[in-house]
């Protein structure tokens, strides 16, 4: 694991999920750039002494150098969005598979670097956009793939959070890395949650956006990033939809919702009860499909643990695209093969998307033109 | 009542909602320009035969020549909305004053007139944009009004129905009206739900559209007219917003629902739960207030007939704004007063900023420019 | 009316049920003993002078004395517990049609005598056990009916209010009617809202209790009557249930709830939220069904005046009591029918097994043996 | 880990659970009495083949006989029930802590005999009652504590289930486990779920069951044991609650419910939507406190991983139980202390009153008395 001192919250998340199924064991890391807690995090984490690492540098080199049945087996990124690509690049030159959080990368140049080493090396690289792990947004993929609900005509995602309803301290500070585009990206609200939105809704979907007409707002005074917007969509299908993000909804904790509608029916998922799926029909009573049953699909039975009403939640979302990613290296490794319609997880093509997203919002934003055509 | 005979919906539903409280009685009505019809939906209401009436000039003339103590107090104007205007003007000329369902006109120019008209007599208007008689929409109005959640940032308005998801034989039709902007106004969807969702929108936060980018589609193929919609908005306060308005939502019903979020906190209300407002605080757990309860203000206790758990609906909504119009109109006559901040209901400044909202639309689809002034 | 003047509740509630649809109207009236009351409740509500009367029985007279074109066809009885059976009886003598607000009287032998006098006089009695005018009430009995969940297995009904929870000033004054079991009835709890869940119950199973099991408490130090209880329930057909009442459950509303579970599935409704019907099915995804929708049952549909999504409450169910009973006596009068399958309302026989449920609960709660024949 | 083996269901969610939090490693097992089961799942648990064990015994035996920081620190029994007493006896003989699935042993007798055994021993014993791991369980279990709705008046709670709504093959075939109350115990529902309702009746109210009248049903015919059944309480302080646990409830997936009344309001809690508590007060709105929010109280706080609207469900509850016993063991080898009013989990008592429970709900549901003592 590169990233995730004890000072660091992202990375205890990517621990637990990966403990959860036994399959995966933390083996070495660079937890941090400042020594002291980079050691003091290992040893908490029950590190041997020689695999606690002070850079991900040196990680990298030494792992690299040891016997293949003694060294790591890939490398977890976990560190601020501006400090993913050097070690993604080095890990895969070295010839390690890679996890990355999301974002995949500061800008959308160096998703294609990353894109290019990836293609180049065969290695896997899996991108950890949580929400895609759930269980029934895998399911309402597969019933829109399958046609239940006739062909799309909108989408509505929405992530509306609070959290940013006042100015911190740490923002307010001079120094604060939000403040530093160099640090956070082009956007503040789309760059933290909009990609999810945006990238929940093509993946649910199955479509593609190709025009985008966005606003971005400061609420706060004296922010300096945008803390709010909403875009209007348009689809590669024809069909057209609109997406809200905002983390200064005040009250409002990690609301992303999406609603996607075809010529027969419309699907409704909630990610605050995650393991409920509605879906309304045009002439009969609305159904509501739930995690863990008998009568679902192939892949939204396989990605869980637990039977109905034993709820599932984001850590167990989290957990499946480890659970998924660590299938497929396992069969990489022994070389059989999964079936990669179920045993799936987001990768460098997702971060490409997501990248574009962010650029073209901002593009929008700034444009008094009504469309902006979506690019990569 | 002027239109709302046996083949007609909407005028049901008008005398419901009148009947409801015992302070309102049918004494006559040309309920049909089919003059069969007009008779037998009179009879059936038990009206007087010499008090049904077969064209609403032949209605207005000979109630405004009875004697005072026998004619009718006012008229309710309940036909297709091309044929709101002629009879709504001639009642204020008679000296009647007028209840007409929504929307107020055809075109802004006739609302126009009509407030000059309205202005001119003295006479009272009651539009009846249902959604506003709710008691927890009225709740809502009053807490933001109080600054109960501070400064409002963000709005977030939708309505959602399905019903339109097919194209009908009677839209299919070459002559139906729908096909004819001449009967159904400019917009579709917008004509028909996004003036509810921006009247509850500025009705609630009470804030005023200033600007809005605008897009329509026609969904359904060979329909003549828009059914589905979105719009960005921005507010007087500085505040923007998001409204969303479709009829091809498969499975949704009638789905309207409003967020708002200020500095402290959030408000949420559905229509189709009526009787429950969630409020959503920063720092504290989210509230969930009920109609019919001691603890809501003077306007939401007043605005309703039961106590809690003995859920009122849409009719006894549209009762509220018959209600708060005759017991202002029983003032009126009796010299006495109501207090309007209670009992009160929509008039035609409603209608007209309904209206406007409907050509400033239009004008936004039309255009590339993304933001577009919200003129009247 | 009989009952119901200015200072009454339950009046008030029966003439918003009445009116809403326009098919019965108010024409005379015994509105209070209260001389006063009575006469000044009869104007505001737009009575004529001489059929505003200061007893029941003064109005009866009256009323039966006037030819039959101008005397009121039916009375509704709105009196307190104890004051049902007399006007009620001589009402039935006179040769009127009656409506009575539940429970049906006093005692167990009343409602049987007044059984035999309807029985005896062909007239026509409807009690107003308003929860069974639900439409989706009626829906779920249908499908139960028709088998839809297979055989009955358990049955659990619940009625929870807070209002009780403290005592009142007007209970603890010594005089206090609620006191009085000559005035109130057996018991507290079941017989103002226990009877409602057991008639639920019986009304949507179609099954008969036979025996029970009841705990009753007097939670609220110093009241006279019970205030809470439960009862364990043996129906006709081997199945079983519980019910719950209680006034104490601080913070309920009226919170009537009903679950059935038969062998293919368990149908579940809320009073709060009585536009959905939920069906849980053994190996299906859960169904949500929608008041107003095309594709309930005739009983379903043509319990309700608005489309989906246009929620109705507590007082159309209500008026669809009055206005099933007013098509009922309609037909009666014009010689005509009804389809009684979907046209129905609750009768003398509701009210007898009522009255017996509160008896045989009290017996059961004075019993140390565990099961209680349930006797009529 | 003793049973769990690859063929078993709860080891798994044991495994997952211990997992969760990276402070609990799995060392060695006797995975199954099945010599080749235990032999494969110990490999496919990445566990060295010296500590795969074929029988509990010999786990026991070779562990203890390790130096003492080679060997395990305690044991997880996840046997069936009639297989928890001796392996348990012989752990804690041997001076290993320990933790068992519920219900800690087959009779009350066992488990009074294994309490004196742990006082004896001074070793923990962790039984793991997963719904108490619930962070708004604690929470709730607090407020309570606290006063904050009062004294507590009702209780009621409930586990409906539908997965036993038809005879499985397994247990029509006469052998099955189920058959045998030797090794399935007195009470099937009562033993599976009402004991866990009944351990968080007790858990949040802090009351205990003093009296109870109980009714079980066998509702599949043929069926050994009961399915279903319902048990009035009356507990220490007068308060009175109503318990219904059942397994035939078609369509119910794992409905465990809880509500309790007091004087000033009630509290609401759902195992399906576990990350909501909701608080209904008397004079003021409903509130719904939420899981990960800091507005909670310590225990509250501390039993979650993630902040609000991320959520956690029935394996992070579990795994609190595990994280809880883990910190009190670690701090009880380095000679430290955590706070128990947090950090807590629950241990034998649990047990015994959960297994003086069935056997009480057994005894009372076989007598014709009505009340029945809770004794042990």
């Amino acid at each position: 694991m590169i990233g995730g001192g004890n000072d660091a919250f992202i990375g205890a998340i990517h621990r637990h999920a990966a403990n959860m199924d036994g399959k995966i064991e933390l083996v070495c890391g660079a937890l941090s750039i400042n020594k002291d807690i980079a050691i003091e995090s290992g040893r908490s984490l029950f590190l041997p002494e020689d695999r606690i690492y002070t850079s991900f540098e040196e990680m990298l080199e030494k792992e690299a150098a040891l016997p293949e049945d003694k060294r790591m087996d890939f490398v977890t990124i976990v560190t601020p969005n501006f400090a993913h690509f050097a070690p993604a690049m080095m890990a895969l030159e070295k010839g390690f598979h890679v996890v990355i959080e999301k974002p995949i990368t500061l800008s959308l140049e160096e998703a294609i670097a990353l894109d290019q080493k990836v293609q180049e090396t065969g290695l896997i690289l899996c991108l950890t956009h949580t929400y895609t792990g759930y269980p029934l947004v895998k399911e309402a993929r597969k019933m829109i793939q399958d046609g239940k609900i006739g062909k799309v005509r909108k989408v509505y995602v929405e992530y509306t959070q609070g959290w940013l309803s006042r100015l911190t301290e740490r923002e307010s500070a001079g120094a604060a890395w939000r403040t530093d585009p160099k640090k956070s990206g082009k956007s503040g609200v789309m760059g933290d949650i909009g990609t999810h939105a945006f990238n929940l809704a093509e993946y649910i979907s199955g479509l593609e956006v190709t025009e985008l007409c966005s606003s971005l707002n400061v609420v706060v005074e004296n922010r300096a990033l945008d803390d709010d917007g909403a875009v209007l969509l348009k689809f590669n299908s024809g069909a057209t939809g609109v997406l809200m993000a905002t983390q200064i909804a005040a009250g409002e904790e990690n609301n992303l919702k999406i609603r996607i509608y075809g010529e027969l029916g419309g699907i409704e998922w909630h990610q605050q009860e995650p393991n409920s799926l509605i879906i309304k029909w045009l002439d009969k009573p609305m159904e509501t499909y739930r995690a863990g049953t008998g009568y679902l699909s192939d892949i939204g039975r396989q990605n869980t643990r637990t039977p109905g009403g034993h709820p599932e939640g984001y850590l167990e979302a989290f957990a499946n695209i480890y659970r998924n990613f660590a299938a497929t290296l396992a069969a990489r490794i022994d070389g059989s093969s999964v079936n990669s319609d179920v045993v799936e997880f987001p990768s460098v093509r997702e971060g490409i998307r997501g990248m574009a997203f962010i650029e073209n919002v901002v593009k929008s934003n700034e444009s008094t033109e009504k469309w902006v055509k979506y690019e990569i």
